[in-house]
């Protein structure tokens, strides 16, 4: 296959999750076809197909032939069966994982990776606009079609290679998941004690409005970077009850301080 | 001492940190009369009374005994030396501290607490208004003074005894200091590996915006929640070069899994 441009207007979608959906219906809002959507069962092949008006598939061998490319958005751990089952290995193909490397579509000639740095939700909406656009292919035409692609849709786009985009990823993992956890946790101990847990929104509003002009380690307060050890030792005793809360207490608050003292 | 009321009027502020300064301001902002101010350093005695026009002390004997109420706004882990030096036990006396007991004022006769529940910065602006106050106080009559005062300068008032607002001040650490120090991570992983650290910030702000309306544990999303091992797996690895961090990602996991599966 000795394509001189890649060229991308009709597309097959296999899956049918977050990504998939939300990926479907910002595409063919600008103007690209979605001929088919995959998916291994028929009602959610069905469910996705009906919402963007295409056909379905729950059999990887019905792949058309004639798109100009495949969009994997499955789960990390499936990508691997879905693409040894894909027949034509010279449709161009990407997949939208944070932490599958792009050789993981070796097989095929042309092959990518688009993904978008953001935790999906069914529930929650989010504007596609905002949301950086990680790109990396191993065809420079083809990157520059994906990228086209991916500034219709964003207004972050960047190239990336696998090993960046996999640290990003842990990023991600830190900046919002355990960010959460962290809320979270702090959560469940007002309410164990009987306190209204909105007391906190402030102060956590306050700590994340801060991070939009400067950088996080500057913007660090608290006993642990003060090295406050009369108050460290009350908080591990009151948390004495709960020693997976009492560890993360003190593991943070140790790399907190060793952050300050490395770093500043 | 057998006062039926307990007017606030006149003040004596005893620290010249943050809390102390920010405190000043808006008191006198709301007609309180600022009489002196105590610090260890001429200094910064100095500093904020002439910001605010009073008189300054370096020397707690100095302490007047013709004002209405003491307020201690220094580190927790001087507040009893602070308590000690003080000579007349009769003025009313409040301390602005989170982790620090009421007993710790139990010399005197007539005591509170007043706790903003915020994390203050001389560079940073924050606007009183929305700081939640935690008051105590062994006196109901002072108790409704206090309120009056801190109904003044905050829209969020309420009443919490000292236990209650050492685990609130835990859980401000977890809101506060713990996410803030996961962005540190985050923003540290993206410097290391070459990518511009805005990238992160669309994902983290969108984190945020989803806690305002929903309970954090009902948020999470990830491959720790989802278990997903493998992606775990792979982060580990990437992050062995650093295993402090390394062991900070694996028990925040493990403890988003466990919270999954206790709570929900």
């Amino acid at each position: 296959m000795n394509k001189k441009s890649y060229k991308i207007k009709n597309i097959s979608i296999i899956g049918a999750g977050n990504v998939s959906t939300r990926l479907s219906i910002i595409l063919q809002k600008k103007k690209y076809n979605i001929l088919q959507v995959y998916s291994r069962t028929q009602k959610s092949a069905e469910k996705l197909s009906n919402l963007i008006k295409c056909a379905n598939i729950t059999d990887l061998k019905k792949l058309s032939n004639e798109v100009d490319l495949y969009i994997i958005c499955v789960k990390d751990d499936v990508i691997n069966k879905v693409v040894e089952k894909i027949k034509n290995k010279n449709i161009p193909i990407i997949h939208t994982s944070g932490s599958t490397d792009i050789n993981e579509l070796k097989d095929f000639n042309t092959r990518g990776v688009f993904y978008p740095l953001q935790s999906f939700n069914k529930k929650i909406h989010v504007s596609f606009e905002e949301i950086p656009i990680c790109l990396e292919s191993n065809n420079k035409k083809f990157l520059q079609e994906l990228t086209l692609m991916a500034k219709k849709i964003s207004n972050s786009v960047q190239e990336l290679n696998s090993q960046q985009r996999q640290f990003l990823h842990i990023s991600a993992v830190f900046a919002s998941n355990f960010t959460n956890h962290m809320v979270s946790i702090s959560e469940s101990i007002l309410i164990e004690n009987n306190i209204d847990s909105e007391i906190i929104k402030p102060l956590l509003f306050h700590t994340m409005n801060k991070l939009n002009n400067h950088q996080a380690t500057i913007c660090q307060t608290g006993p642990a970077i003060r090295n406050d050890k009369k108050v460290i030792k009350g908080h591990m005793k009151l948390l004495e009850k709960n020693p997976e809360i009492q560890k993360i207490y003190l593991e943070i608050s140790k790399s907190i301080y060793n952050y300050e003292n490395k770093e500043l």
